[in-house]
């Protein structure tokens, strides 16, 4: 069990399992196909940031990185709604202060990860190596420099494009999908005010749920405003129907205040790419106790759940729990893949029923009614009654348990209400005095 | 629209196909990585057959080929199922004699499907070509011998591993997955008797369901059967289990008939591979008018409804109409894949269904019992009723539509019995005198 283990992919992922693999004492190897982040510049229209919440924050404290991640973050405790007239509604996410979202930067948490990780004496990190080829019999890595490794632990956190993945695709009996939305996204900027103050009220997750399409605003530690634009491909609102209309004109009618506080609309709009958005799915997750996936690797999702970073993180977490408690790589991920995926199936629906929930209904009177009834519910009945977003977000409950306990709730509710209404009825017709 | 076309694979799809387009005149080029099928030897242990049923056949007369396909063919009108007390049930699978399954060898087939393209003179052949790789933008097709050619328009008829489907599969925004069952699948060959004679009713199409396991045979013309063995790769009853247990001890407790007819069973099972079972389901099966995919290329399913075959055929059938219909390639093959992709994926879902059916229901009294009431519903009220496994067999219907014909089939079924149940209630309460 103490043999080197060799990661592919220094991204969050990666990045975080050098810490606490680093932590236990053991040597790693990591390998990245990026500059190094402590020293490159930073990489502008990628300036992402990340909703970070209870799963992710546990994984950070475990390796002691909590409290200086929260030192960076703003805490977004609800969702702030753009109305098309142009009104504001406040969301609250939970019922306590501690139920927020951080608004995270992935630049600079990914730096800060590698920087922590490098601080360990037996982790050693190659930037600039990009994995071409994994030969899963051998363990021979090959990068685009021609460097070749043999690697005895493979640990494959190189992202929805996993080279390390592919290597097992090429296996027998290897399930794989991979599904993309008709639906994509492309970022823009709201800069600061002349003083670096925001323009719009920091603390909260801005949305401007259009129907078909959408915007949403997360902010940044420097004032700005990072926003995503959701919308489809071809058709109604698509990216290629919008510059035909004019992205001002389009921007005028749909989002007025962000148009007005987006001076250079234009220029952003046009130099900015359209991303895809994709969910992969397969099985089995390790080949062995020779190789192992973490992170998008083997479960990319949409993002409506904000729930990428936070399941990648868990799955580290879990992961070092399963090598701590099992005798050989190949039983501990063996289990690691029993424990995990069941999960993140549920976690992929999740998020593209999310999706559906965002685009179309976030901004109805009957969403806000039953967000607020649920949300009453959960004040009232904390022990009894936990909306699945708050379980999602604020537990670390398995997401599939999670769904279970919501459904349960669902009959609950109601049974509750029916009987509600008998006893109403009785009431009437006077069959209670 | 009279570019030639190019057709990767001459198997079942690819070869109808030529004859399709061969005999409207159009120059057709087609590889195939096997040898020539009118001079090789036949290949041992891939004698394989397979149940044609209205779907193919029609397919099959529109290039004037059905009859010639039925002097070859063994008709099954029903299932025969071997009980575990050895006791046989014959199921009739519809009302009529033109409702049967024909039990037809693959390699019969095909060869006869080549010859017959081979005879236009627009069609050229080449074998013995495996297609390596294919570059979409260019048409460049290059083949395992370092050959080269550019094709304006590429189908992709080779199979469940398509080459075609692979250079697809590299462009953005590609939905692609491959599933497989924990099952595989073992062929074995129940000999005929000295005189040549068949060893079991020829007109059926046999299966032994034994709940975690099955067995099925199908009749070749030559007196022989090809029996399949479907068991799970690892736990109670798979394969490796089998092997360790013995094969004759295993059968003669599970399927004491077939070990009696198949008297070198241990060869048979040791020297045999064990095949596995995948679902392939991918979104768009074309690339503008360059490329596009027909058979298990896009859809492979499990084999559990025999459609495969049929599937693949009426794949031919509806893109030849799209053809004939539209003005260009690009709309033609988009058209396609729109018509054809929602029946595909319902009926890769119905196979997967059909699947658990087949091993642990078909044996069971209630399963009898409701297959006989269904055909019973089918014979008195034919324009009225229809089983879903008669119209995905012996009809054209699509497979999305057949699936919500049922659907409303069983919600007026539930609602007749309810009405029944009321009336004999009222009846016997003394409402009705």
């Amino acid at each position: 069990m103490h043999q080197p283990v060799t990661i592919v992919g220094s991204g969050l992922a990666g990045a975080l399992l050098a810490c606490y693999l680093g932590k236990e004492g053991r040597t790693v190897e990591l390998y990245e196909r990026r500059p190094d982040p402590r020293s490159a510049l930073q990489e502008r229209g990628r300036s992402i940031n990340l909703a970070l919440s209870t799963r992710g924050l546990y994984a950070l404290s475990e390796v002691g990185l909590a409290d200086l991640v929260l030192q960076t973050a703003i805490a977004m405790p609800g969702r702030m709604i753009h109305h098309p007239n142009g009104s504001l509604t406040f969301q609250p996410y939970g019922k306590s202060e501690n139920e927020v979202l951080y608004s995270v930067s992935r630049a600079l948490l990914n730096r800060l990860l590698v920087e922590q990780a490098a601080n360990f004496p037996g982790v050693t990190m190659f930037f600039e190596h990009r994995c071409q080829q994994v030969d899963l019999s051998t363990g021979r890595l090959t990068f685009d420099n021609g460097k070749q490794v043999f690697a005895s632990v493979i640990v494959g956190a190189d992202g929805a494009y996993s080279a390390v993945r592919q290597a097992m695709q090429r296996r027998e009996r290897f399930d794989f999908s991979q599904e993309y939305l008709e639906y994509g996204y492309k970022e823009l900027e709201i800069p600061a005010d002349e003083q670096g103050r925001f323009r719009m009220e920091k603390h909260a997750l801005h949305i401007w749920p259009r129907g078909g399409f959408m915007l949403i605003a997360l902010p940044n530690v420097d004032g700005t405003f990072t926003c995503t634009l959701f919308a489809p491909y071809v058709g109604a609102n698509s990216f290629v129907e919008i510059e035909r209309q004019g992205i001002r004109a389009f921007f005028a009618r749909e989002f007025p205040d962000a148009k007005y506080l987006i001076s250079d609309l234009e220029d952003q709009f046009t130099s900015n790419p359209v991303s895809s958005l994709v969910t992969i799915r397969c099985h089995p997750w390790n080949v062995g106790g020779k190789a192992v996936l973490v992170g998008d690797a083997c479960h990319a999702v949409v993002p409506f759940l904000g729930q990428g970073m936070n399941a990648a993180f868990e799955d580290c977490s879990i992961l070092m729990e399963c090598l701590r408690n099992q005798s050989s790589y190949e039983i501990a991920f063996s289990e690691y893949t029993a424990r995990r995926k069941p999960h993140l199936d549920t976690l992929a629906r999740l998020c593209l029923d999310n999706f559906l929930e965002m685009r179309d209904h976030v901004g109805s009177r009957w969403f806000v009614l039953r967000k607020k009834l649920s949300l009453w519910a959960y004040r009232l009945l904390p022990g009894w009654y936990r909306p699945l977003y708050v379980m999602v977000e604020f537990t670390r409950i398995p997401y599939a348990q999670a769904e279970r306990i919501a459904r349960r709730q669902s009959l609950l509710f109601a049974f509750l209400v029916g009987m509600l209404f008998l006893v109403l009825m009785g009431t009437m017709i006077g069959l209670f005095p």
